[in-house]
C-alpha cells in the first residue's frame, strides 16, 4: 500500500509539467526510500529522472515498492487547474486496484474536494536502475545558475528548431554553446565568474580534459526544470550518459540523462 | 424601429463574446420589454437564451417586436477591439432595410465613432417560447458561486477533451461532478456550505430527490458567463431541460437551457 | 568593412521584429550616411523601407557600400529571446565573406556573449532607389497619434480577415476607414482634432483635394511599427504610391510605400 502527502502542490504539479511536456508516459516508482519518475524517448537518446526522497513529503507510507506506469501528458493536462496550495495526497493499493487516486483539497476551504483516478498503463520497457558515477569520471562539470542556462536555452531554440542540434564544448576557463540552422550558426560563449564579483550563483567549470558533445536542443531545453532549482549540474564525458542534474531541494533532484548524437549522424 | 442605447459596453460585449464562443450565429429579438437573444447549438441539446430587459438600458425604444438573425460569431470578433466603457447605440428599422447598426463611441473623446453595420441572416429555426417552471418543479436546485463553478469545469475540461460528457449528482447536502478521460476518472466533491461559516457566496443544495444527470461538458463550461455573474443556479429535473442561470442585474440574465443526455449514447 | 555598435538593442530588434512580421527576406544596404532595410512584398504592391542614419549608432563604420540580402523573418525569430538593453554590434567583410555577424553583449555581465552568424541570400529584385515626393505633390496628408492609429487597424482586421482591403477616404476635416466583410460593413470615422481641445497628440488633416483609396490590410496594419513611434503620416494621392511613415527619431524613419489597389481587382 502506498500512501503520501504533500502539503503544497507546486512541487509535484510543476514536476509532472516538467516532464509531461517531453515525455506522454512514466514509470512512477514507490520504494521506502522514495518516489521515483522514469520516463524514456523512443529512440532512448534521453531518460530523465526524477528522485522525491520520503523526507520530501508531510506523510510517507510504502510498505512494499509499487511500479506504476501512469499517463504523465494526461496528468500534466489535469492538474493544470489545480490550486498550487492545494494538500496533495497519493493513494496506490498494490494487490487488487489498477488505479491510482490523487486527491487534492484546498487548506482552507474543505467543502470542494477533487479526486483524480489514473488507470495503470502498460509501459513498453522496465524502470532502469541508474548507477551513480563519481565526479571523477567526467572529463568536465560545469555548474550554471538556471536562470542564466535557460534563456541559453531558448536562444539557441529561436536560432533553430525542433530538430536542433546543439554542440557544447568545455574549456578551461568557458564554454560554448553552438548551434546550426538555415539562417546560419550561433555561438553563445560563457566565461567562468572570475572569483573577484563573486555573486550568488557564479559560473563554475571543472576540465579535467576539453569536451566537445552534440545533444538534441529539444531534450536540453527543460525550462520548467529551471523553474524547480536555481542550478543546473552538466556532467560531461564522451565515454558515459552526459547527465543535466537540477537539484530542488536537499532531498530531491531532476535529472536528465542525454547520450551525445555522433556528428555523422 | 429600433434604437437602443447602453452607456457601457462591457455588458453587451461580453455577452456577445460568452455566446459567441460556442454558437455561430442567434435570433436577436426586440420587444416592448426587452431584447431576447436565442441561440441553439444544432443537435438541439442546448439553447441559451439571454435577456436584457429595456430597464437595463440607458435608452429603449421599440416600436414593434423585430427578429433579426445574426452572426454571432463574426459580431464576438468584430466587437473584441473596441473599448469596454465605449457608449453602444443600436439601430434597426424594420421596414426597409436588412442590416443592423451597432455605433461605438468613447465617453471622452467623440472625435472617433466605429460604425458596424451587420446584415441579417436567415437562421434555421424560429426563436421559441420558452415557458419558465416553478423552482417546485425541479428535482434539486443548486447555488454557487460562480468564482467556485467555473474552476470546477475547468478541471473537467482539463481531464478530458472537447467532447467529455459530466455527471452531475445531487444528494441532500452535496452535489458532485463526474467525468471519464482516457486516462481514468475525476470526481469533484461539493459539499454545501455550513451556515455556522456563513460566507458572503455560499454554495446552496435544495434537494427534493436525489437526481443523477449526464450533461455535455462543452456547454456547461462558460467561462464567460461566470465573470458577468456572481452566481450560477442550477435546476435539474429528469423530466425538464436542467437550467444554468447565471443572474447578471435585477434586469438581465443568460440561461442555458441543457437536454441531460442518455447514458446509452 | 561594415562595423556598426548600438548600445540599445530595443530600436534594431523593434524594427527586425515590425518587417519580419510582414516580410521573410530584406535587403540591408549600408552606405556612409546610414543603414537601410527594404523589403517587398511578392506582388509589389508594397515595399517597406527603413533608414538608420549613422548619428543613430553609438560607432558606425563603414567605408564602402554592402548590400546584403538577409532572412528577415529568421531574424526576429533569433532575437526574440535577446535581451532588450543589450549591446549590439554588426560586423560583415565585404572582400571575402558571406556572413554578417550580430553580437550581443549584456553591458553589465560580460561573461556571456551571443554570436549570430546569418549567411547572405539571393533575394529576387534589385534596392531601389526611391524618389522622397514633397508634401505638395500628395492630395492629402493625415497626421494622427500611432495611439490611435493603432487600435483602427485593429478593429478593421477584426471585423474583416487576412485579405480584407480598406478604403481610406480623407474629406475636409474628417478621415473615414472602411472596410467590408464577409458579415457587414465597419466604417471609423475621424474628425480632425478642433484647435480648442489642444491634445499633446492631435489628429491633423491637410486636404487639397478629397481622396479615396484602397488598400490591402495586411500591410497597413503594421502595430509593431507603432510601438516605435508617437506619431503616423499618411500621404495620399491617386497618382503616386501612398507613404505611411513613422518617424522613429530625428534620424531614423519607418515607411511603407503602398500602391492602392484598383476596386476592380
Amino acid at each position: 500500500m502506498l500512501e503520501l502527502r504533500l502539503v503544497q502542490a507546486t512541487l509535484f504539479k510543476n514536476v509532472v509539467e516538467a516532464l509531461g511536456d517531453l515525455f506522454s508516459t512514466a514509470h512512477f516508482n514507490s520504494s521506502r526510500t522514495g518516489l521515483e519518475l522514469q520516463a524514456k524517448d523512443n529512440s532512448r537518446v534521453t531518460l530523465i529522472m526524477l528522485l522525491l526522497r520520503a523526507e520530501a513529503f508531510d506523510h510517507y507510507l510504502c510498505d512494499r515498492g509499487l511500479s506504476m506506469g501512469l499517463n504523465l501528458a494526461g496528468m500534466a493536462k489535469a492538474f493544470c487547474c489545480t490550486n498550487n496550495d492545494d494538500i496533495i495526497t497519493i493513494k496506490a493499493e498494490e494487490d487488487w486496484s489498477d488505479t491510482v487516486t490523487f486527491t487534492f483539497e484546498s487548506p482552507e476551504d474543505g467543502d470542494e474536494i477533487s479526486y483524480f483516478h489514473f488507470d495503470f498503463m502498460v509501459i513498453n520497457g522496465v524502470p532502469l536502475e541508474i548507477p551513480e558515477y563519481p565526479e571523477s569520471e567526467y572529463q568536465a562539470i560545469v555548474r550554471m545558475p538556471s536562470a542564466k542556462f535557460m534563456p541559453i536555452c531558448n536562444k539557441l531554440s529561436s536560432f533553430g528548431d525542433r530538430d536542433t542540434v546543439v554542440i557544447i564544448s568545455v574549456d578551461k576557463e568557458s564554454v560554448d554553446f553552438l548551434s546550426r540552422g538555415k539562417t546560419g550558426t550561433l555561438t553563445i560563449f560563457c566565461r567562468e565568474t572570475q572569483t573577484v564579483d563573486k555573486p550568488k550563483e557564479p559560473t563554475l567549470i571543472e576540465m579535467k580534459e576539453k569536451v566537445s558533445l552534440m545533444f538534441d536542443l529539444r531534450y536540453m531545453n527543460s525550462s520548467k526544470a529551471s523553474t524547480l532549482s536555481d542550478q543546473v549540474t552538466i556532467s560531461l564525458s564522451s565515454k558515459l550518459p552526459a547527465v543535466f542534474e537540477y537539484k530542488i531541494t536537499e532531498m530531491s533532484c531532476i535529472r536528465y540523462y542525454m547520450l551525445p548524437r555522433n556528428e555523422g549522424r
